[in-house]
């Protein structure tokens, strides 16, 4: 039956993020559930952000569309023009292009969980606030200045 | 911001099925979020099912991958192997290929909701409890022996 035990996805915090980014996701725990569906259209996964968490550097896709449905707890939604509360059955949207950074960071003091859905892109990840740049042609994160991590 | 408000939204119960078909998800009231976001990777839809309604006729997609999380109330997912409730932050994949028809149906008394994600696929869908095939190709609904209704 298609309907998911989300027990049986091993759950991992990996990220690709340089240091000293990294530390800031340590909390982000995630399942791949569209890879265990074997997805080819999209991609989902099922993420809980531990007190402290964030669910990335505060970032914007150039050519990805990505969707966020809250499920339980509490998560702060930042963007360039402030901040939102996201609760569970509250869905954000965040169209590719739209370059306005975004990220959740969990400031309870209780786990949080929603699902995010997107596509593998293979352009460029702007992160405002710091000194990063995914380069998604060449398939690397860089400095501004575009000298490699 | 990006946090959507529904009510920006108009819902419809719009359906393309034919008669007898169509009365079935009468109390389908959906809302494209997909399309409000102007998303290009996939499509999203925010449905509410008034007690008795379905969310289609017990279908699958030979091209399109599925994903439905709950998040209110209770349906029952519906597949050739069984029954299944959904309540909120459940989730269910349907990869595209799987031969094993499904829906949602509410048999409670009270309204539920979820989000149903997925690509406008050009392939066929198959129903396999109704003498009804969606021809992707062609874009028609067909009898299972190929004429048009």
């Amino acid at each position: 039956m298609p309907k998911l035990d989300l027990d049986t996805i091993e759950p991992t915090n990996r990220t690709g993020y340089p240091e000293p980014f990294a530390s800031d996701v340590a909390g982000r725990w995630y399942r791949r559930i569209g890879d265990a569906a074997e997805f080819k259209d999209f991609g989902a996964s099922h993420v809980v952000l531990t007190p402290g968490a964030t669910s990335a550097q505060r970032h914007w896709h150039e050519d990805e569309d990505e969707l966020v449905i809250m499920l339980a707890g509490e998560a702060v939604l930042v963007e360039d023009d402030g901040r939102e509360t996201m609760q569970p059955g509250d869905i954000a949207i965040f169209p590719m292009g739209a370059a306005n950074g975004h990220h959740l960071v969990n400031e309870s003091e209780a786990d949080c969980a929603f699902v995010a859905i997107g596509r593998q892109g293979t352009g460029v990840v702007h992160y405002p606030d710091i000194d990063l740049v995914w380069n998604g042609p060449a398939r690397r994160y860089e400095h501004k200045d575009g000298s490699p991590y």
